[in-house]
């Protein structure tokens, strides 16, 4: 099976669905990126230095003032090909069952993902930026500035993840 | 008015909004905190050393394992009382009109917050954290763990809020 399949492996666990959903959302904009495959995606963001733009639709033009202070933005954006019903989940590079909230799989009830970018360029309703490692095209939820004085844990350790 | 009417300000001003939504939400559980009026909510999370509740539901308690190995999270939730359509903004405490996207505040076209908190304690479905400033009962959407060698950017600059 690849992993395109978003499939189950053994040790994972899934969840009954809610029968409605409690809110909505707007896309409102894309991310442009080099990468057309989830193999081909940076496996941590850090680990690419490409430049990637985001295009904000033009109904919210306005809404981008005063962002090119802004040396940092958190990115919010739509995992839309991952399913949401996993609760358990074997990450293909450690192989142990974690529980979906402490990872950063896209499989989540919510695929929402949050990424802390450079900000290099406004250019209109388009940002160029460094740091994510999604998919091309991937629809945009929200652009916030990033303030190092709430938003920053330098020493933050993720336990599961250190012991590797 | 009052700020809780969530009305226009002078030098504000709005988008049309999207005709339809384009994805949905689950609430997977609620947020417990002190303040259940919108002036009462610190105005910066890092002002305050209040512990607050999250509560997951329990068809996600699966989920949850392994995060009691996090120091810190990433806790995503809706601000469900906010206008929606705004694009340009004056902010009580500074009174100039700035982008939705150089801000923080809840009125945005996806009011989804992302808060960085301390975890204390993991027990069951229910975590105690600190540096939440958000209101009583606020529904929850994700929990990330918090990964200081992607999510933190302790030299991020935001100009306008700087030159303050």
């Amino acid at each position: 099976m690849s992993d395109d399949d978003y499939g189950i492996r053994e040790g994972e666990a899934t969840a009954e669905l809610p029968q409605h959903f409690d809110a909505s959302l707007y896309f409102i904009g894309r991310i442009h990126t080099p990468w057309t495959r989830r193999d081909d995606c940076p496996k941590n963001a850090r680990e690419s230095e490409a430049v990637c733009e985001i295009e904000v639709d033009a109904r919210w033009l306005a809404g981008l003032a005063g962002l090119e202070t802004c040396s940092h933005l958190l990115v919010l954006y739509w995992m839309d090909k991952a399913r949401r019903d996993l609760v358990l989940q074997v990450p293909r590079h450690y192989g142990e069952a974690r529980g979906t909230f402490a990872l950063r799989s896209p499989a989540r009830p919510n695929p929402i993902a949050v990424s802390v970018v450079r900000l290099l360029k406004v250019d209109g309703n388009k940002l160029s930026v460094v740091g994510l490692d999604c998919l091309d095209n991937t629809p945009l939820l929200d652009l916030k500035p990033y303030f190092a004085s709430t938003d920053a844990a330098p020493d933050a350790v993720v336990g599961w993840h250190a012991k590797q």
